[in-house]
């Protein structure tokens, strides 16, 4: 069968039928009073959904140009910078800040396990002669499934006082709470093809004043990237470089069905999915790579033994087309990644889990009772 | 009448219906061997409307990000770059240059007024000491409505022997002939939104050999830009960030048409479509900001007399709904522009021409022949 492709990745993620819609419509003039219109009705939504009353700055690029940016626009060469390291994306941002020769310091923690915060205490605590100017941190890791302890980093970075900190919430916002202004985070990046719901192409960066402060003084070199002149077109409700238009009539329409949802329903489904598929897992005996402790409400790791995870992916493809993502660099063919992200809801969870329960008994595992994952998920989801 | 709008701006232009539906389907991950199988076949139709056998790789940006990519990759802090100047484009890539502490020379006319090729000769001469090491010039200056004599520029840069030659092709690739391989065009950038008859979101840059030669010593620093990591991945039919899947749909259709239609037969209909624009306002007196022997097949720029520039647009809009571009930043208000770029054909000339036919005398312009103007498009495009 044709055409009835289920994605169960960390991004993109499924897109409803509404916003597929408002994608196809023709553009618009991106200079007209018509696109300045929409981008000043997002303005509030997308405030709404970063929990801030910060500037929300949109550019035509991955969650990664938003990171870049997030990260160079306020810094400059020689800046003593602390990354938390504990799967693809940290060490991504690493080398962003090695790219542009940061003083880099990072935090590390095995890829599965979450950063401790204690970490950040003690390196923070040691920088007494030159101070850190940015703590960079990777909210949910979308490489390993495991979310870290941002509001207990953060609480140290504020202790310290100095530096900004910095967080890629590309998989986080908009499936957990991510409260800017409650925790005072200075620079926060996303990408619409996750908890936006909506296909990749636009990239979010909130900016706090003290990050705007920075940005006076910051020397590394930026003109696609420089969120100044986004900032001065922003208040324009203007873009200064051509934006993509179509994206944002998609960005519109998902914004308003998540303002009709609420956040705390967003939230809280997000949840109720993370652990069904949890328990899932957990009754067809397949080993969850990160702890409940750390478990990420948007994608779920799973590294299962006497049975091949890339045979899973591809027959779980093969027979009944849905998508489920491998393991990165290392963990390539260790794991398998399960996402409930966005636009996902119970009936999803059930028909991933029903098809992997059904492509492990044509694998040859046995060591799970059949049915014995769906109705887990299914206890969850009546109850949570 | 609602949502009957007409785009006859520089971007975005029109796009076909048979675009919009490939766009606005469910998106597929990108780490699929469907989306691979999508860039495989659309690395040979790239290549063909480039006219070269380079690579061309694809970046989520607008037409700045390409440029700025195909500026900064190529370069180090220091490095001797000159700069062709004639309007808002050129102007543009020069700040580039100075944000990324370049020596940036610029070789300056009017704007509405093309570059001196000899310029670049004198200029060029005159760095014996110092050789520059590139050359950026704008082919189609979006701004005027100028088409700058690449060809000529181009052998000046030839001649001289060591400089990279980048070329701002935004809106000039698809609309009239960019021979990247005939021409040895190093560095080529643009725009989906342009001669590609795509929505905003992807661009475009085509990288030579010995462009790649002076990547490897290269030091300005990149990551999201970084065109050596898309060129690593498109070995593989793959990208080194999450691409917009749904505007590669939209290309991969768009390019199909356009093979369908033929290079020569596209370029053709832009060189009758400009024409016919032209001698329309000819024939109503409306003064052509760009000389013929400059004029851009992608722009026109109209500088009325005895009528103001904004209040045709504005009753454009509001009559027609059609969309036509003002002047930048001191031709606000000096100048009109009509896009015929892309997905225009010649009924759409027809009813732009008549349309403002009547907005002109509804704004009490009196200086025409009623008729006078449809009439002269009419010839053009019945014998062109």
């Amino acid at each position: 069968m044709q055409d009835k492709a289920m994605l169960m990745i960390p991004g993109p993620t499924p897109v409803p039928e509404s916003v597929l819609l408002s994608l196809g419509k023709h553009p618009i003039g991106h200079r007209s009073g018509e696109f300045s219109q929409i981008m000043a009705a997002m303005t509030a939504g997308i405030k709404w959904l970063h929990q801030t009353q910060n500037e929300v700055l949109i550019l035509a690029a991955s969650g990664t140009g938003a990171m870049e940016a997030g990260i160079i626009n306020f810094l400059s060469a020689g800046d003593r910078v602390v990354v938390g390291c504990n799967g693809k994306f940290g060490d991504r941002w690493g080398e962003v800040c090695d790219a542009y020769g940061l003083t880099t310091e990072r935090i590390s923690a095995p890829w599965g396990q979450p950063l401790n915060p204690d970490d950040f205490k003690a390196v923070l605590d040691g920088h007494r002669q030159k101070p850190s100017k940015a703590v960079i941190v990777t909210h949910s890791e979308t490489s390993t499934g495991v979310i870290n302890d941002l509001e207990a980093i953060n609480r140290h970075v504020k202790a310290h006082g100095q530096a900004l900190i910095i967080v890629d919430a590309v998989t986080s916002l908009g499936a957990v709470s991510v409260p800017i202004d409650e925790w005072g985070l200075d620079v926060v990046g996303s990408g619409s093809q996750k908890g936006y719901m909506i296909p990749p192409g636009l990239a979010f960066v909130s900016v706090s004043p003290k990050a705007w402060e920075a940005y006076k003084t910051a020397t590394l070199p930026k003109f696609y990237l420089d969120l100044g002149k986004y900032r001065k077109d922003a208040a324009k409700h203007t873009t200064p470089f051509t934006p993509p238009v179509n994206l944002f009539f998609a960005l519109k329409t998902a914004l308003e069905m998540m303002q009709a949802e609420g956040l705390e329903a967003i939230f809280q489904r997000h949840q109720r999915l993370m652990q069904a598929t949890r328990a899932a897992m957990k009754a067809l005996n397949l080993p969850l790579y990160a702890a409940d402790s750390c478990a990420s409400p948007a994608i779920t790791a799973v590294a299962p033994q006497g049975v091949e995870a890339e045979n899973i992916r591809s027959l779980m493809k093969k027979r009944f087309d849905i998508a489920l993502a491998g393991g990165q660099d290392h963990l390539k063919g260790q794991i398998f990644r399960i996402g409930h992200l966005g636009f996902v809801g119970d009936r999803d969870i059930l028909a991933a889990v029903s098809a992997l329960e059904a492509v492990l008994a044509e694998l040859g595992y046995t060591n799970f009772t059949p049915g014995a994952g769906v109705a887990a998920a299914s206890r969850v989801l009546s109850t949570a």
